[in-house]
């Protein structure tokens, strides 16, 4: 499956008053890094939007690990593979890594998801396209 | 012109290794505080995109003073006012109060904002309605 | 085992172009409803740090699954409890509700931990006190 | 006097539901962008705490501009430069340029701060050092 590197520069103001990373910052990045992930494949944000017709890939369940505790002027390097596709869901995992040594481990299962054409404001889920599946398969 | 008090609990990850609120938040605040502002003036968040038409209010001009740091556990108490309309513009003011002195204050200037309807992608500003500027003086 | 309840108001600036809350926010959430269900047991953030010596409570282990969106203008509500200690660790369940239905559950797994005596830069876990412990279950 | 240039690139996460930043992520970017400047002189933001034994450069006044909105996936480019020194504080100007024109000017005064030693809970001024003048003006 299709793996991407991102690096991350930990600023001052990611930290908390403990001095280390405050952790809701780590599913920023990690959104960032999903996103990155599908760019990779050739599936830009705004692709996901305007080209597929998507409302978004919303997150429905997410777990992290903290391994390694980390803080401003670290460098992180985060691995992003998506794990596998079901009908309308898929997971991808993040692993992050300071000075090679796992930091941060994240799961993510995230929901292809259109609105409902009846009622925009309502989100509803659709199956992943074959042609989206293959994008990542190939790699 | 109507005022509208609001309290703000500042949070252990509102602050930064230093120990004091990271900058950004205060405009975090200040951003959801004119939201109430004009909540208080009977136009919701909702109702501004749904009943007036609005992309939004963005900002075009902002400036904090920053007289007294604060930390976790402190609550702050904000006056936002609204200061004065333009044609397509306006300014708002917020003093932000920790145990009765000023702490922060900042000035803003927002712009009464629509999407173009030949091209929904551009913004571009409009006249602020007379019932709008009336619903501030009034109260 | 006691529980605390805490109200969250959705902001504008709160959610992502989709027009929903973007889910670090509610990790950001999350975090400070534990440091308010540890005020409720009489263990304020400041005592947690002056009193007991900590250099926090780190998370190692946390899980969110979301059922329903939120947008800007609406009202969580978050029920908090300390589900299980552990010799130096110590589980946490969030249940945050909108309109009376579970829209986010949490779980998190925190240390005790203080800092290395021998070197402040090295954080390291410490037994739970038997009275942080009491605090909890008595109430 | 010394320049640096850093690039930004927008994320999801970093905007709004009109689907623009949230403006007060700027003042994250700016204040990343003055720990970079700062660096670029050889005074990381360790250094300033461990070596010139400061609490922080904490801002006192704060003012942006906001000519051209900026979206995801977008590329921003920041020169930062410091403007002026007195004797306890100094001014930073960022200009964040987007596709070479100017999208958002900001102006910073920070102080140059240590914990007061008699009592580390407060925070004071101090001269700024003429070693630390002397690294902005030889570059």
């Amino acid at each position: 499956m299709l793996t991407n590197i991102r690096k991350i520069s930990v600023e001052w103001g990611d930290c908390d008053p403990a001095g280390i990373v405050f952790y809701p910052r780590y599913f920023e990045w990690f959104n960032a890094c999903t996103a990155a992930l599908f760019a990779a494949a050739g599936i830009s944000s705004h692709a996901l939007h305007d080209t597929w017709g998507l409302a978004g890939i919303p997150m429905v369940d997410t777990r992290a690990k903290f391994f390694i505790p980390a803080t401003f002027e670290e460098e992180l390097t985060v691995e992003s593979v998506l794990l596998e596709f079901r009908r309308s869901s898929f997971d991808i995992r993040h692993r992050m890594l300071k000075n090679g040594k796992l930091a941060v481990e994240c799961f993510e299962t995230r929901v292809w998801t259109v609105r409902d054409p009846s009622n925009p404001s309502r989100l509803q889920s659709l199956a992943v396209p074959a042609e989206v599946i293959a994008r990542f398969a190939g790699a």
